[in-house]
């Protein structure tokens, strides 16, 4: 059962506004790479764009700078291990999807390779060359191009956190290893219905 | 009783790593505003540097070029209200902190308002000027110059994030005053002790 939806592009920012670890995926050459980002943030609504921070040192910056565009995708809690451990090593003499055994799709419009098993969603994004950002603060601009979700926990434009879902929640990194879940929904009292 | 203490500047990028929404601070010239970001993350572990989006149009913005500064504050799931309100209205034209009944601290190297009750945490940032991203993303770079937390969650260099402390737990804005908080904390398995 495909449980991945397509995403309008005005609504892709919401996917990531509430600052989730992502993972960063990449491809160029018959090669292909996976990353974890935790720092990362929409910038701009239309067009939908996005800033992360990919170290220069990183295959996936090599390779994302080779393509010229990148995969975001957002892992649920059933991912943390697998989440912390591409965040640890380099892709660089292994093939970590291998490794891990993951499955991906090609991306539909720029075939960056896509998780989705255990992901909310992913967005597929043609970078934005801006080499002052890129070099001073690794900082790197893309233009989302696509974006899709499962339907399970992100439907007609909204997150919905419930009990059920759980598995699908987003993950947010405090360091070495340790994440927080998002889950316990709040809203302000002044929020129109 | 304060229980606020500095952070170390080399941890200060903990602080927003998770993605948390944030409250901007500025002041110059006798004014000051305070506005809601859920766009912010950090760039820079060592000199800790951070980015955050502050829209062209906002009052916040006009305030931060004059003066060269901002305060990054971390509001707790208590001031959920708060956030949503500082964050659907403009301070130009009326001054927030009176409104909202907000007192604050200056902060200790570049006197931008600071506020405690009720935050986790806040970073004073001197703005580091970058015309091009500021123009094209609204996207301001920051070098964090002072740092501090409320001991009861954040000590040590780390979150703690407890059933205790869940009113100084981190928010994340979902859109249209929805908000998800920070809580259950995962380990990955490979993670060191």
């Amino acid at each position: 059962m495909d449980t991945f939806l397509p995403v309008e592009l005005g609504h892709a920012s919401r996917l990531v506004n509430h600052g989730p670890t992502v993972l960063v995926t990449s491809a160029h050459g018959g090669r292909r790479n996976v990353m974890a980002a935790a720092w990362s943030m929409p910038v701009e609504f239309v067009p939908p764009r996005i800033a992360v921070v990919i170290d220069k040192k990183t295959f996936t910056r090599e390779l994302v700078a080779a393509s010229g565009a990148f995969g975001i995708c957002i892992p649920g809690t059933s991912l943390v291990d697998l989440t912390y451990a591409v965040g640890s090593s380099s892709g660089r003499d292994t093939d970590k999807f291998a490794r891990q055994g993951l499955r991906w799709r090609d991306g539909p419009v720029l075939g960056m390779p896509l998780l989705e098993a255990g992901c909310a969603a992913w967005l597929e994004c043609r970078l934005i060359p801006e080499r002052h950002t890129e070099d001073a603060y690794d900082t790197c601009f893309g233009e989302v191009v696509a974006a899709a979700a499962d339907r399970r926990i992100f439907a007609r434009g909204h997150w919905e956190f419930r009990p059920d879902n759980a598995d699908l929640q987003t993950i947010h990194h405090l360091g070495a290893g340790n994440f927080v879940r998002s889950g316990g929904t709040l809203r302000a009292a002044a929020a129109s219905a």
